[in-house]
Parts: C-alpha cells; structure tokens; sequence
C-alpha cells in the first residue's frame, strides 16, 4: 500500500546513454527506471523515478516523501560532494536512504571521494553500473519485510 | 513608506514545525513569519516574508530588493555554508543584512562553523531559536531610526 | 528573587569608549552596564556587570555564579578564540550562558573566526553592537519565562 | 551553419552596470551581449546568450548545446568555484569550453582562487574586464577555421 | 568450472554475533559464510570462504587466488584504511574486487572513510548489513555471465 | 577466581634489556613481566603475559580475552600508531584495558603523538619506564575491589 | 629533608565534586589534596598542594619550587593544551615533572590531544581518575630512592 | 612614442617548438616574438621581445622597464609557482602586467595552479596557445586607446 | 617631557640569569633594566621597566601606557604565541610598539614561530640577546626624534 | 666470516616475474636472489635471502640479524610507508640498513611518498630496477673494507 | 685587520628610494651602503656592500665570504622566503650572519612570514627602516668585541 | 659514440671538501668528477661534469644535452626543492635522469622531503655518500647497453 520506493537521480543522468555509447553502453535513464519499476514489481513494490537537475526541485521532492514512501534510493550525482541542503532535507524527510553511484567514484578525483548523504544513508553502493540501483531496491524489499516501515 | 524588512528564508525552512514536534515544538513556518509580520508592526516597520528551496529564486528576491527594502533578514539553512552565489547577491544588493540561524550552529557539525554570508551581514544571530527573527528585526528598527535608510 | 543575570566583558573592554571616540563612539563601559541594568529593571530581572582583565578574575566570578544565577551573558573579548580554561569554567557553573561580541568576529582576522565559548553557549550574538547586551538580556527574560529556571 | 557560439553567464551577472556604476562603468549585461553578437558576426559566428541565476537552467543550457554548438563562453560567476554539477554537465556536454572572468579571480578571496570549470576548459582569461569575452569569441573563430568543428 | 568467487574478511569478523547479540543480532560468521555458500549454488557459482586476523594471511590466499577464482568478496575490516599491502596484492592477482562493508563506514569515525582497497576495487558497498556480501555475489554473477571471465 | 590480568607486550618489547644495557639498563622483558606477576600476587590478582611481533596474533589473544580476564595491560608498541585492527578487537573484547609506554611518546617523534589504543583504554600511562606496568596492575587492583568484574 | 614534592592544580579543579556528586563521585579537591598528603607521608615524602585559576599565580609557584623542591606533580587542566607560559616556567624550574590528568582526555575533545607539558615532563598518567596522582607519588617516591635528588 | 609593449618569456620557454613537433606543433619561439612584433605593428605598438633562463636577468629586464615601457605581457613559465622575487619586481615597476600561459595550467600539477604574478597582474590568460600573446596585446592597445598611460 | 618608553617583560624573564649561570650568563633582568636605564639616559628618554608573569597585569600597564609614554618594549615571553589579548591591548593603547627576543625564535621550536604581537609592532628584533633592548630603545630615540610624539 | 649481508624482501615481491611478464621482464624473485648472492660471492660477502608478506616475521628476522650480519638490505614494499615496528626493529638491531625500491616510488601515488624506513636507514635507492640491490650489495662491499664492520 | 662585515642586498633591494619618494623617501641603496661603510668606520670595522638580482651570484659572493670576513649582514628581500640554496651556502659559508628587513615582514602578506634564513642567522631585525642595518653592524661590533672572531 | 653522460652538481657542492675536512672527508668536488671520468672510462662512457651555482646556467646546460647525451646524473643540491624550472628543462630535454643526493636527504629538515627532480627521474640513489654519483653511471653503463640509446 504505502510501500513505495522513490528513486531519485540528481544532476546530468539524464544524459544517460545518449553519450560515447560506444564506451557507457546504450542504456539510457529511461531504461534504468523501466529496470527499476519491473524490479519493484517482482518485490511487490512500487517504484516512482523522478530526475532533476534543479537541486530545489530534488529537496521539494524529498519533503514531498516525507510520511508517503518506505524508501529512497538516491543518486546525487555532483551534489553528494557539495550539497548540505539535500543533506538536511534527507534528515527532515525521515525516511531511510539508500545511496547510488554508478561509477566507483572512490577512483576518480579526490573531490569526489567525500559524500554528505552518505552521512544520512542508511547504506552506500558504488561501483556496480546501473545494477547498483536494482540491489538497493532489493535491499528495501528485505529490509520492509523484516520491519514492516522503517 | 520605503522602511521595508525582508525576511528570507532557505531550504528546509518550510519544513520547520512539522517535524517530530515533540522535540522541535508546534512551531511552524508560518508562525514565524507571523510573529515577525507582528514585530513589524509594533515596531513601525513592514514585513515581507519569503522561503524558497531554490537558490536562483532566493538570488532572484535578494536582487530584486535592491533600492526597494530598508533591510534583509536571512537565515540561508544550508547555503550558509556553500552558496558563494548567495553572498555575492547580497554584495550587489548593497542593502544591510542581518544573519539569522535558529540552533547554534557552532555546536553542531565542523561543516556548520563557516559561514560566507557572515562575510557581508552586519551581524549574526544563532542558537536564540525563531526568537532572534524578532531580535534582528529589532535591531534594524534601532538602526533606521538612528540613520533613515541605510 | 534568584533571578540574576551576570554580565561579564573580557580583556580591554574596560577601553570601550576612551579610544578613538570619533570612530567608536562615545559610548564608555560604564554607559553599556547602566544600559544593561535598566533593560533588566524593565523587564524584572537583576543585572551584575563585571569586568576583568585577568583571566583568572573571569573564573572565579563564573565559579561563584553557579546555583545563585540565572543566566550568564558574556563577552569575552580575546579569551574566546584561546580560554579553554572559561569553556571548562562555563561548563562547570550549570548556568545558561549567551555569547555577546560587538564587532561581526566574523569579518575581522581569521584566529577571530573560532571561539571555544560558543560551543557552550546557548547562543551567540555577533556584529549588533552594544544593542547585543540588550537583546541577550530580553532573550534571558523570555527564556526564564518559559521555564522558570534554566 | 552550425557555428554556434554560446554566451553563458552565472549568477548575479545579470547586475552588471546596475550597481555602483561610478565605479564599474554602465556597461550592462545587454551591452555585453550585444558586443558580443557583433564580435560574432564579424567573425562569422552566430552568438546565443544567455543569463541565469537558477543552477539547474544553467545545466539543461549546456545538455541542450551538445551536438548542436560548436564552442561555450562561460562566466560561471560564483559558481565556479562550487559546481561540481557544471564541471560535469560540461564533460557530458562534449563541446570545446572557454573560461572568461571579468576581475582577476586571483586578486580577491581565497575562495575564488580555485576553479571547477578550468579542469574542463581548454583556456581560461581573467581580469580583461568584459573585453575578455570578445578575446574569447575571437579565439574560437581561430580554432574553428583552424579545425571545422572540435 | 573455473567460476570461483573468494569470500575473504579480515580482522574481528571472526567475533560476529558473538558480541552483544541484542545489538548486533546473532547472526554469526559461519552463518554469512553459509547464506554465501548457498547464494553461489542459486547463481551457479562456487564459494570458498576464509576469515583472518593476519595480514600476511590474507596476501598469501589473494595471491593463491591468481589465475585461479573469478571474483573477490572482500571485507577488509580494519586493514580498509592502514594496509597498502593489500592494495597492492589485490592489483597483483588481476581478479575483479567487490569490497564489502556490514556497516556504513562513512557514518563512523573519520579515521574509517579512506579506503586503500577502494582503489583497487569494482565497486564497493557499505551499510547493507550481510546483504551486502549476497548482492556483491549476485553482481559477480551477472558480471561473469556478460563476460565469461573477467 | 577470574580475577586474571592479561599483560600483552607488543613488537620489538622482546628487545627490552638487550640493547644497549649501559643506556636503557639490564631489565628484560622477562625480569618485567616476571615484576608483573609477582606485583599481582601481592595484589591477589593472576597474570598472564605475552608477547608477540604478530599482529595478527595479538589480536587473537585480545579476542580470547573476553569474558575470560578481567583487565587488559597493553604496551602496543609502534602499533599504538597504527593499528586500526587492535582499536577494533579491543573494543569487541569488551574487558577494560590500560595503555602503558615505557617511554614518554609525546616527547618523541610526531608520528608517536597519535594512539589509536587511547581511545578505547580507560587510562594511559607514559614515561614511567616499566613501573608503569606495575602501576596499571594496581590501578586495576583498585578498580576490582571497588566493583568486582568491570 | 629536601624531598617535597609539590602538587599543583591547575583551572577549575577547585570544582571538583561540588559539581554532580551523582556522577562525578563526592570527592572534593581537598579529599584528593588529603590523599596525597597521607600517601606522601606513607612514603617518606613531603606533600605541599596548591590549586589557583590563576596562570601567573601558577607560573610563580613553580619558580619557587626551584632548588627548593624534589619533584612535581601537575595537573594543568585546561592550560596543558594552551599554555606555553608553563611549558616555560617548568623548563627554567629545573625539577622533574609528573602530569597527571583525572579523565582519559585522549577520548574526550580534539583540542585536548595534545599538550604542552608532556614535552617537559618525565611521564604523563591519565584516565586513572584521582588515583592518578597518587600512583605519580608513589613514582616519585621510587625514582627518588633510586637517585637521592633527582 | 613611449608606447612600447615588453613580452618577456621565462624559462624553458626557449625550447618551444624544438621538441616533439608532431605533439606541440613547430611553432617556435622566435615565430611566436615575430607575430608578436607583428600584432604590435598592426595595432600601433612597439613590440619587444626577450627570453631568459636566468631569474636575475628578468628581475633586471623588468626593472629597466620602469617609466620606459606601457606594458608588460610575461609568461614566466615555472617561475609563476615559485618566484616571490619577481612578483615583487613586478611591483616596483609600477608598469600593467598580463600574464600568459600557452597552456591550461589548471589542467596541469597541483603545483601549477597556484602563481605569484597573478596577485600583480592586471589579467591573466592560459590555455590558448601561442594566441594568447596576440590577445594580450591587443589589451594593451585596447587599454592604452581608453587612458593614455596606465 | 612625556618621552617616557616603557619596557615590558612577560613570563618567566624574572628568571634570566638566575638559571644555569654557565649558560646563559649571570646577567639578571636587573641588570638588563638597569642597562636599559642608563642607555635610555645617554639618549635622553625616562625609561620604565616592568616584568609580570600575569597576563592581566600586563593588559592594565599596557591600557596606562595610553597618552602617557612615547613607546614600549616589549619582550611578550610566551604569550607572543598564544595572547591575543595583549594584541588587542596593544592595539587599543595606540603607542608605537616594538618586539624583542633574546633569543632568535625562529630556530626554536615550530610553535614560537607565530607572533600575535608582530602584527601591531612596528618592528621585531630576535636572537641580538639582551643586546635587542638596547637596539629598540636607540631605534625609538631615532623615531622620536625624526617626529616628536609618534 | 661475520661478513654477511642480509636480503629482505616484504609484501608481494614474491609475485616479482610472475605477473605480466611483458611488462614487468620475467625476472622472478629466485632471480633477484641469486643475482644477489652471485654479486656476493664476486665481492667476497654472503649472502642471505628472504620473502614474507607477514609483518611479524619480518621484524623477527630482523631481530634475529643483530650482532650477526654486517648489514641489512631491505625492500619493504608497502610497508614502507605504513609499519612503524618495522622503522623500530631496524634501529634495535643496531646495523646499517640500506632501503632498495625497484620502480621509483616518487613517480607513483602520492602515499608512496613518505617512508618511515629511510627515517633509519643510510641510505636508499629507488628506480634502479633490480639492478638496485645490487648496486646495494656493492655499496657495503665498499663501506666493509674501509670499516670493518659498521 | 680582518674585521670585515659583509653586507649582501638580494632582489629588487636596488630599487630602494628610486620608487614612490613620496612613499618610501629619497634614500636610495647608495645612500644605506653609505650609511652602512660609515658606520663601520665609527666601529672600526671594514663594511663591504653588494647587491644583486642574482641567486647564483649571491651564492657565490657567500662562499668568498669563508674564512675571509667576520660577519654577513644580509637583506635576503623575496629569497628570504624561498631559497633553500642561499640557506645552505650561508651553513657552509660558516660566518655568522644578521639577517635584516627594512619593513616588518610579519604584517604583510603571509609568505612572508617564513624565513629560510632565520633557521641559520644568529638574529633577525625586521621593520626597523634601513636603521635596521646599522644597528646589526653595531651588533657585529658588540660580538666581536666579546669574542676575537666569531 | 654519442654515449656521453653528463654529470650536473648544482648550488653549493663546489664547497664539497673545502668545509670541515674532519666531518666531510677530503674529498672535493675535483676528486668527485675525476672518480666520475674514471668510471665512466671503466665502463666505455664519456663523461662531461659541470658544476653551477646558477639555475639558469644549469637549465642552459640542460637544454644544450639534448640529442647529444645519452644520460644525466644529476645532485640539483637546495634546487631539488624548489625549482619546477629544473623539473621543467629535464622534461624538454628528453634525456633518462638519474638523481643523486651525497646524504640521506630523508633524514634531514622536513623541506628536503620532497624533490621535483624525482618526479621526472628514472631513479634516485640518496645517502651513499660520493659513491652514489659511481653507482648511478654504473647503471647507465647497464641501461645503455640493454638499449642503445635511451
């Protein structure tokens, strides 16, 4: 009923697939939330997927969830290194949080090796592709089965 | 007749009151700005209230109070911290700012302790709850009758 | 009846006011402590005013505050960004205490940016002038209004 | 046909010669992009301008220029030394990037001594006041004689 | 045939479940190393599972692993932050790492957000509890069904 | 009855008394922990020592400590610095522990002013020489007269 | 004859178990001064103690204890992570110095990790609560033993 | 008359175009001074060239510039990171700099990202090439047309 | 007349020549005052020689400085590195200052490197030995003869 | 006869040769030693070869060489820059130490950078290949003869 | 007889009274060296004087200096604060060495605030004008007088 | 043929011998080059020495071994350090470096720690002694003769 898993994706994955697909693959946003939504399916959960590049958007979104979803699996992309203000929403929204790099970024530049929502999340997951995004709804699914609302 | 006070507010402002009132009160935005729109009045002075998530709109506002509003009270949230944007917005406005934190941000996280609006405010307040709304409102009255328009 | 508060200023405060009045203002020491006595007759509270150059002066005053005061507003002028000695003196005493400090500390010298009072604060107040005492104290009286004694 | 110059301008650029024009001129954003536009038609390039304040317009800007502009001229204004979500909307965006700022960034505050952008631009020119922008035109029409489209 | 997946943890998860049950639950080490072994044979894949608290112990199996396994399951425990030895043994024995955190490191002490093993590492997940050694399982089954041997 | 001290020696303390007797006197790690064992006696309490330059091994004996002693003298050595893994298995040991330098570590190199053990110990004990081990044993003496087992 | 040993008490100690009995324990400085007196007296030692919250006053002792004294015992308080004034006054005292401090302050605060009278003192005891001074004593009273006048 | 521009090239800078013509193009220092010589004439300025490996020599070529020359366009090549003597030769010649660097050094080291000269000079340009140069005096001509001499 | 020049000695210079005579000589702080007097007397200022070990006491001597002597001298001991205090002091007293050390700081340890008193001195002499006072006081006899009352 | 030089290899450099051959040359570390002990033999010096990746053993190997070999050649790998008791095992067993590095370390990750045995060490060499143990080797040959035994 | 002092001028020191008069005043190098030799002559030593802009020159001019002249007072100017190469001529040239700043280099930008000379000079004086080099030859002559030959 | 191996000694180590014979040996910069040509002649290279105390007579010598010398064994003595001018001329000359340092430079000041020159060295060879500028020849010899002409 009230076990929706919001998935949420900051600043330029909507780019997704439509660059160098000869090095990232095809897969694009849209089939990254189509994955998502037949993966909440076969756990019984309902997936809504929203994107942004606006972080004022991303934070309504976020009050928006507040007492209304069982979860988030969020990837902030450029904003995990900087911004407190999701930060402090993800803390204000009380719902717990799952964190999504597609990319390990703990290989890449130093500036992405610290995270603010990690400091919020119940869990992080790097590194694992466009997968990631799936194992962190099946975490849900375990997590809401074994406590019915966390 | 031009002796007006802005009072903005940043991100999760809007959230203030909703949240576990138990521990932060009844308290909501709303009240607030009431309270403050009340002050004003007792104090001679007209009151606008504006709360935003979105840092273009609070820059939007603050350049739009330029040569209009007599002072800015602000409490940036989480931009406090980050938002260089915010601090050169209120360089441009060329209007006195007064600087408004509800918890006291130096005992909370390192992250908190550096503020860049402090840079170009009159003054700050911090850790005198939705009170210091009213204080900073009342210092500007004390300022203006001093010197008519700052 | 125990509802004293203890002003108590720091190091060269005793100066406020002899140097460069032109710049400064007239105000003197001795204006801001009368000051401060009369907005606490004003709002039914007792004001001491103390204030020292000697650091172990400033202990034992806030040693023998303990469990006679009400609250405690200082300015510890320099002492804020080196006495761990009144942090571990305020926190002994049990006694609320907000922060007062003339001048925005925040604009001035970087050794000005941390102050060890403010992580046992209440709250800090900072940039508001002399009008700082005054609104501390009519914080402490709304404070000692909620809850009889702090 | 498809030389396409974008004129991208950051937060409070949208003040220039508004403010203090004793000081920095009556130069206006307009007369900026005007020079511009005429820089460009005498060189053979079609200039677009553009002017926000809102984070995320600036980055749907620069995903919509991608395959469709053959070079950027961007002041990022604060952002500069903040954005990690413009650094990566620029890679993403796969178009050759030029960096202008108006001031000489390393005279002023620390903080504006690091820049994001500079790790994904091919140059970056600083303190040549707004002549910089036309520098920067003149420069793409270099490299794009040189080759068709980078 | 050839489709060994080494499940390797380092130093004092040999005390899972031992200590503090009610806090910690009672699932031991041998449990997750069973739910490990038995989430291989769902996925066709082998598990061979080893627990140390020596450094030089853990080198010599990853060197074992050479040419041998065709995936790593690592959580390093401790040696996450401290050991660049078995960095370097990880980059010697060129077989794909998942790193694997029960806890989510970066909510702990600062000295537990650096990891040398990251570095090195596909990808890395923190938080998720023993989950996280089963999702890291099932991303090795779907990475080695892409591509026969990575 | 379980009144047992471990008294646990880390690398290079097997050295103690053999270099260089003429500066660091004749006493050997043997003619310490046998003054250990017979200060215990006069205390009524059983010690144990050991030593060792394996880490690893340390940390096993620190992990059959629990529930079986009742204190923990430690001298980590140059793991004191180091080790995150003896941090950890400390803490999961659940026995209070003392920390004992022979020398005064804060007068040495800067890379001995970090203890990792302090953070988990009850008390430390620096520049004694080796009374301070016997110092540590009666200070548990102490301790377990005051509540039985800690 | 000569062998006093001077115990000396730096800020705030004077509190000592007038604050939070339950917590803290009865024990008032002048039950700690009296312990130490008698331990003295157990030891062939003569004990003199001071307390000031006064660095000046404590900088003059210690130059009378020159020539005059066998050995000190300090506990600085908050003037050990402070005060170079006594770092200074203990070198030119020329006697061997014990630092004692009553908590483990390794665990507690950053900015009381390190101190400037562990450079010049012989040993450092903490955590070991007021036993701690009694157990530096005791030291003294065995290095003095060792060597008539250290 | 005295409008004469010195481009003056720091160490290296010599080499340019001698190595690795495929990669850096045979652009040599002699053909970037005469199109340098050439914009000059185009745009009514005498154009000087000079190159030294020796920082002596460009301390004295930058003294003797005093009251002789209208401006200064240095690319002072490795001294911009580390030459204090020569950002205050700059100062005493009391002449406008522009500071060039042929390439992005902010894409380069860590350590070439911080430069000496830019804190004396009027702007700074990297990353355009050779054209950089060209850019520079066309600023000069641009700046000198506006106010006679700066 | 009012030509006084106050020579102030902070902490632990009571103790000069008492210590280690073989060293450091068997000049006395008397014996530096008295030679302070006299060449104070030979270049026809009235000198005053003060020392404290109290940190308040010197704020108040230097507070009556104000309006009354010509300069002072100052030799802060160790609250050169650590007060503050007797910076603003300085400040407030609005004398000409300058700074003495016997000894040369700067090969001393790295925490006597920093000087807040440098910051409001004209000028610093460290490492002339008693000799610097000497110096300062025929530097202020220049001073004050080139411009009567500085 | 006492003339033995001891070769210790740490972490991983048993995988020498093993790995990638066309890159790194099919040189093995059985290679390596017996290079060494044939450089030995040439030199009239003995040889003894070892290899662990176990901290533990090398510190007692190291031990183990005091008052036998006349000098230790060492390539601590990764232990290098992390194991203090190893820094501590070569200053207790009292004999010259040379540090040999086959890539050169300063090229490769910034963590590669800083090494606690070169703190205790005579000398080091990194960069020469293998090659550089036995340019190692022939250095003793060298201060051998000229001393007898170091 | 070979009582002769040395005074070295590094960069831009040759500029000295030839740049703003009205600022800095009319006296140039000329009139200091002058000032200088006179001074010598009133101290019945030899002064020599040089100045350059040149590193290597003042190198060279150190190492002449050995075993030739009885004391270097040096003006390093910017190499002060850079040059490890003139601090190790100035060790090797074995003389003892005055080092002199005309301006108080502690109150200007901070990388002035390091001296490489310091760390081998036997004093500094800094802000004292040019005066600053007279009383460090009179300084020369006190030392000298002491001790023959320093 | 070509197989020329410059041997580059930077500032200072012209005094090498001349200083404190007793501590540093005889040996001087003459004996070093002559053992330098010997070996070289041992091993059928020619070799040049140069010595400067210049830096930019050392980047000319530099740029002018480009294409003509198969090596260089280079001791950049202080400029080690600082010069990214050095690091920058090695790289355009495209010559295989080899760096020497007479002494453990690790052992020494903490500003010896870092070398510019090592990042663009195939090797490093410190602390032993002159034979160091013998072994790194000895490896060109083996160098050269594994490939032609690096």
């Amino acid at each position: 009923m009230s076990q929706i898993i919001l998935v949420l994706n900051g600043p330029n994955l909507n780019m997704l697939g439509l660059r160098e697909p000869a090095v990232y693959g095809h897969e694009t946003l849209a089939d990254v939330e189509a994955m998502a939504v037949q993966s909440g399916q076969e756990l019984g959960l309902s997936i809504e997927c929203r994107q942004t590049n606006h972080e004022g958007q991303m934070i309504d979104w976020i009050h928006q969830a507040r007492q209304r979803v069982a979860g988030i699996v969020i990837n902030p992309g450029a904003w995990t290194h900087t911004s407190i203000a999701i930060h402090d929403a993800l803390i204000a929204c009380e719902v717990p949080v799952l964190e999504v790099h597609i990319s390990n970024v703990h290989r890449r530049e130093e500036f992405r090796h610290h995270s603010f929502v990690s400091k919020v999340a119940v869990g992080v997951i790097a590194g694992f592709g466009t997968h990631g995004y799936k194992l962190a709804i099946s975490h849900f699914a375990k997590l809401l089965n074994a406590k019915p609302a966390i």
